[in-house]
Parts: C-alpha cells; structure tokens; sequence
C-alpha cells in the first residue's frame, strides 16, 4: 500500500533512527529544532483511525519511546506530539523537543517565532542527539522482539 | 492529583460533550475552527508517557473515537491531532477537523492565516456539530460499559 506521488513513500524523509517493518523513526533536522523526530507508518494511510486498534497501539508505543528518550536525555520543557498531515497526507507523528529558549516557545513550531534561534544552544543541543538516537533504537529494536 | 494554579484543573475549558472518570472530552468553538474539540485528560499530568500503559490506550481510544465521530459526521479534508501543552501542561489532546476551506488550510491552525474566515462554510459546519456530540458521547459510554 504506497502511492507513487507521495514524498513519504518514495523517501526516507530525514535521517533514518530505526527501520521497522510497520513504521520507521527519523530525525527531521527541521532549521532551528534539532530534537525533531518523526514516526512515519510504512503503509500509506491517511488518518490515525485507519489503523486497526493493534496497529494503533503500535504506533502509539513507537511515539512514546521517542517521547521517553527524548525526555530521559534531554529534559526538555516539554513534549510536543501531533499527527497533521495536510500537506503530506501519509501518517505520521511529529515527536518534538520543546524548551523554554527555543525560537518559538511557547507558541507551536508552525506558529510565529517568539525571539531569534539561539545557535549556540541548538548546536549543544544537536550534539546530544547521538544518544537519544541510541536509546530509541534500542528501546525500538526490544519492543519489535517483544510485540 | 490537580493543580490549583491550572486552567484545565479549575474549569471544564469548553461545552461539556463527555465526562468519564479518567477524561473528559470538550468542544472548543475556537474562533473560526468550530470542529475543534479537546480530549483533556482529569489527572494533572504533562506529558502522554506519564501514563501507564493502560491508560495511555484508554487516551488514544478517546482520541481516535472523536475522529472517528469527526470523519463519520463531516467528511474533513484531514484530522490534526496534537498533544502540545507548552502553555497550559496538562495532557490535553487537539482533535480538529480541517477542510481545504478553512482560514489556514493547509497551514496548521496555529500558522499565520492562508485566506480569511468563511463565515457561511463555518455557520454550516457548526451546524451539524450536534449530531457529532452526540456520536462521541454514545461511543465513549459504550467504551466506558466494556473498558
């Protein structure tokens, strides 16, 4: 089930964290938000609720362990979660680290930025993605042995 | 567990349209975007991984219900779900139907506008907001009887 006119079967979509057979985990690399990863289901579905409530659970167990390796490594202010998809109609879940100095915070990634990108602090917060990577990886690769 | 300096401890944050011991489920008749409603979650807690497993699959099928009445009911151009909290922390889930219509399609609705509001579309949306009520509260009390 893939569409040969999306961006998210054809490509990756970022730097590859974990490949499963149902879903993968990349880091985004968006500008100015270096603790962004994506979970993107494989087969090409729209909505959440087009999954059947396994996959469901899943999906939403695969989030979760980017959320928890992100906070465990990085403390963030906050996690943010969202699966929007209105220009790139393929599911896929936004799993972003949010901190208090970040260009935009409090306002979402998409909104208006707050103050100008802090380099400095978004280079040393870039420099501790290997880890987080690490950890997904692994919690990934326990939980695929264990489903 | 509550917080007494938290708007979404001290008030129900909206039209009240299901009220289960664990969650609630509201509408939030943001401004232009009547199809916006809010699974808030009744503990004081910040982030989705604080819950337990099981309550996490309680949240998500609250979540994924809401959808379902949204697609069931209006046919949206696509669901957003989103769990941000950067301003108020305390787990609240965005579930929104969009339409190529709206004011910030396919911006997300927190975005900067694409074109301005289409106050007859959002009057006839708002409409048929009644019969959406009432599917999500007959499938959260039939989730509620075998959960």
């Amino acid at each position: 089930m893939s569409d040969s006119t999306c961006p998210l079967c054809a490509a990756t979509g970022g730097a590859l964290v974990f490949q499963g057979e149902k879903f993968r985990v990349i880091r985004a690399m968006e500008a100015g938000f270096p603790a962004f990863y994506r979970v993107v289901w494989t087969a090409h579905v729209a909505e959440f609720s087009d999954l059947d409530p396994s996959d469901r659970a899943l999906c939403m167990a695969a989030v979760c362990a980017v959320e928890q390796a992100l906070r465990e490594h990085l403390q963030p202010t906050k996690i943010n979660l969202a699966a929007l998809g209105n220009v790139v109609a393929h599911l896929h879940w936004h799993v972003i680290a949010r901190f208090d100095w970040d260009s935009h915070f409090p306002a979402p990634v998409w909104s208006a930025p707050q103050r100008p990108v802090d380099l400095a602090a978004v280079a040393a917060l870039a420099a501790r993605l290997e880890d987080v990577d690490g950890t997904i990886e692994r919690a990934l690769s326990e939980m695929r042995a264990a489903w």
